[in-house]
């Protein structure tokens, strides 16, 4: 067997906490026996619960925690209240120690942010962190970046984000070389926003290794799977992944309600129930669960705080899987590399490669 | 029967001009029999095909232009050498000159805004036009803007954005006083641009007599229909109209498989096939064709250039319905009451209402 994979969790983190986290946990271990979890929580939830999982129990190592971080507590406040000591920081912390290979929280996500950075510090020539999203498509899955970590991003942010992006499509999809589109707007008159414009004329010139630069994509490219990896900045991501999850639940609503119109509708529902089924499936925001932190000198992975057992156990799935593709070692090679790239003086080509 | 209503219309505008146009605004004619057009294209090209829509050609006058804007000409070589002579332009000076109540053009973007900037010109106290599309939602229908005018908008240019808006929705929906939500992103940490943070302040204390406003809203608002209008500024708004179409054609081509899979699908679809003929004409893009131009000194229409006839006849019927419930009045009234509002002393609350 592999060398396992430690992942720390925040038990007390998200909307049903233990309940939904502990579950989740075994759900994941049955399908990925190699993974021993650190569990942080309060003794008097997690301890009595635990006992029912005898298989989660086993391949866990369990740690007391006086505060859990509230689901609406302001990032400044979590961190006055829960450094330190709560589950959601030591959680991240056991990454910061090496304990752990990687955090899962399904908190409060500007806590687990504000927490993630202070306690692991972003890498270094790296100024911002950025959520990336799995965004299913057409084709398969996209990575999308930043979807809400921070607002705006200049030319060289955007840089960053596609590089983290590239490596962790790299590391998701196994492709040696992803494809990366920068969000852009198609109306003539305006072209887009002079950052996106800038990092785009760079990119272009710039030979990068780890990922090839597709050009812009537009807010329909997202659906389309155009390209491997999106990036935008924080607003508009946020904005498109919402909008997209809205959109989603919307037609699933006019095609439930559609169904259940006539008999003829109900009857023909029932016929071809397996393929709703397969559709609900495919549709399953469940299964795309986990916003991964990029930037950072470790890897925390955030869960939807409203998910059930089976969406914690994608957001451990997807935890593990950044772990055994070694994200983190991809991210820090593909960053030397560029920059150590850009100080290359420009008529010597033959340096700057390894 | 009411006042004719006269409606310019660019018939070479759209991927197939006058096959699209002609057949569409016939098809508009006999829903809104009180509708007279203004016919602007070529002669060679128009005049046979009118022919064959004789109840059309009664209701309309033709003007030959020896210029068409080509769908993929830049703004500024559009506005070079169509100016005074295309098709486009004269639509639109129809509106100026008052021949015509609204001009609707299938034609390029970016040359349809900059040619109805500089010839309309943009109303008093606005500083820039926005762009707005109707938003199906499970609740009905709301107005988005700006879906891509412009990039970026300061508060105060939010704040004209919800008065515009605001009069869409009430010459729209007929309701007396629109809810207004700011499109903002919910992660606790960041709380959305400065621009929008200051604009919603400003919102909130300012008494507006022409709409409500109900906070911030987030993406998945959008097809939940949380408000009657969404202000944005146009990247965003323009990302995440595209996000949602190509959302919406995504999960009807993960439906159309699914039902095409095994055979018990196949007879499932056939018996529920009244239930999906609802479901896509509920999705059908081609209802809600139509983006309006607000913010000028007349309302120019924007219909999709790749639509066909029945999508340039909503169009068309949009650009009526605008004209029959007195948008520009509304707007100018709305923006009358607010600059006069403004200006008036704190203390004095008995001045500035009508």
């Amino acid at each position: 067997m592999a060398k396992p994979i430690h992942i720390a969790l925040d038990v007390m983190g998200g909307d049903a906490g233990a309940e939904m986290v502990l579950p989740g946990a075994e759900l994941a271990l049955l399908r990925h026996p190699d993974i021993r979890f650190l569990l942080y929580g309060n003794e008097r939830v997690v301890l009595p619960l635990l006992d029912k999982y005898p298989r989660l129990r086993d391949a866990s190592t369990f740690f007391h925690c006086d505060v859990a971080v509230a689901m609406d507590a302001k990032p400044s406040q979590a961190l006055r209240q829960g450094r330190w000591r709560s589950s959601m920081w030591r959680a991240i912390e056991a990454v910061k120690t090496g304990d752990a290979d990687v955090a899962v929280s399904a908190g409060n996500t500007g806590a687990l942010m504000a927490m993630s950075k202070f306690c692991l510090r972003t890498m270094a020539n790296i100024e911002r962190p950025a959520i990336a999203a799995i965004w299913p498509t057409v084709r398969g899955e996209s990575v999308v970046l930043d979807v809400g970590a921070t607002i705006g991003a200049d030319a060289q942010q955007l840089i960053d984000f596609a590089i983290l992006g590239g490596a962790m499509a790299r590391a998701l999809f196994g492709v040696q070389k992803p494809t990366v589109g920068l969000l852009n707007i198609g109306v003539e008159e305006v072209k887009g926003l002079e950052e996106v414009r800038t990092a785009g004329r760079i990119m272009k010139e710039v030979p990068f290794r780890s990922f090839s630069y597709a050009g812009f994509v537009e807010g329909d490219d997202l659906g389309k799977g155009t390209v491997d990896v999106v990036v935008t900045e924080g607003f508009a991501g946020n904005i498109a992944l919402k909008t997209a999850e809205g959109t989603a639940k919307q037609i699933g609503g006019y095609l439930k309600s559609a169904m259940q119109r006539t008999w003829m509708a109900k009857l023909g529902y029932l016929l071809a129930k397996g393929a709703f089924d397969r559709l609900r499936e495919k549709m399953d925001p469940r299964k795309v669960n986990g916003g991964v932190f990029l930037g950072l000198n470790g890897v925390v992975i955030k869960s939807h705080g409203g998910t059930d057992a089976e969406g914690f156990a994608s957001a451990i799935a997807l935890a593990h899987g950044m772990v055994r593709n070694e994200l983190i070692h991809k991210i820090a090679q593909d960053l030397v590399h560029y920059h150590r790239g850009r100080y290359v003086v420009p008529s010597d080509n033959s340096e700057g490669d390894e």
